[in-house]
């Protein structure tokens, strides 16, 4: 049997969805390993739209998350509510602003965050069934709310990030952007991506070692 | 001096701008290649706006061809027409439905097709100083409008876009997906990438080759 794994998506694009090289990265090392994966969306408007050009809010515009993810997935995309862990081996959740807006709250709410309901009852299964869960960039701040405390991840070395992560009760590691943080005791593996890299090839390697650990822990 | 390549992309999306995974597997090549890029596109609106979700159109949207591919490009793009082949040693295209709707009109007009003058500007300059010039998915049917005749190049093995590409005067070879055809002469590298990828691995594959010879051909 083939391995399969479920991507979380945001949107599409780094400034209001999910972000386009991490995600990318994602499919193609899963689809080079030879796992099968599926992207899932959750079906709500947009926090915000983003002119990623200006980096200013369009605020006469809206857009539905599930829509705009297709766009990453080719069309090969379904809502999040139909995710059921019992059908995958591990879930990744790429990064983006996305997740910080549409996933949860936390670029409004900072440590005082929610995360979308559906999100956390989809890795609920996951987390129950000790599937590995990988998640980069910014996602890993979704963890605590998710998993419960005393879990280790990184997004780098942001010192803002990383101290909601502690306020939350997450355990956060400094993290280079070519390297990951496995937390084996929750099967969480954390990179920091786009959090700290400055070119494509810098986070394709650290996302190549995240998706290859997940592969490993799926054995 | 690193070498340069410019990038143009026609929107981001498969299925009304530049396709996703090429755009990204292009840029990821280059960067691991250590050679520097800026992507540009025109200043223009779409000429539709598709649900990637339901593959419908979408018609009461609008977005802007620049402001969309800077999603693809994280905010580091330039109109078009700033394009000035005197600052690069190459130029590559990516595919998706964005080259046969924005930068040209493909889609709709078949072999009577025109290509936007912006493009038709930019390319001029790449052509008169014979600097490779690489093309990918669809974006090979431009070449003929662009390039002048007898320019060999491949969609892969498309009887409908062969067809036509042989009408407007160009030369097509059938290809495999994890390969390329390269006109020397003309100093034109094509591959048909998601003409015929059903993987992601596989756009890889021929989209690394196509940026790899680019690369011998700057030397």
């Amino acid at each position: 049997m083939t391995k399969q794994v479920a991507v979380v998506l945001a949107g599409c694009g780094v400034f209001d969805g999910s972000e386009i090289y991490e995600t990318t990265l994602t499919l193609l090392r899963l689809d080079q390993l030879g796992i099968g994966y599926r992207c899932f969306a959750p079906d709500i408007e947009q926090t915000q739209v983003v002119n990623h050009l200006t980096q200013q809010a369009m605020p006469d515009e809206s857009r539905n998350v599930l829509v705009e993810s297709a766009r990453l997935a080719r069309g090969e995309i379904s809502p999040l509510t139909d995710l059921d862990a019992d059908d995958f081996d591990a879930v990744i959740v790429p990064g983006g602003f996305g997740v910080a807006k549409n996933l949860s709250d936390f670029a409004e709410a900072g440590d005082a965050m929610q995360v979308l309901e559906s999100l956390k009852t989809a890795l609920e299964g996951f987390k129950e069934d000790a599937k590995p869960i990988g998640l980069m960039c910014i996602s890993p701040v979704l963890v605590p709310r998710l998993l419960g405390d005393g879990v280790a991840v990184t997004v780098g070395h942001d010192p803002g990030v990383s101290g909601a992560i502690s306020a939350m009760g997450g355990l956060h590691r400094g993290c280079g952007v070519e390297d990951i943080v496995v937390d084996l005791e929750h099967r969480v593996v954390t990179t920091p991506a786009y959090m700290l890299a400055t070119r494509l090839s810098e986070a394709a390697t650290g996302i190549f070692k995240l998706v290859d650990r997940i592969d490993e822990m799926m054995d």
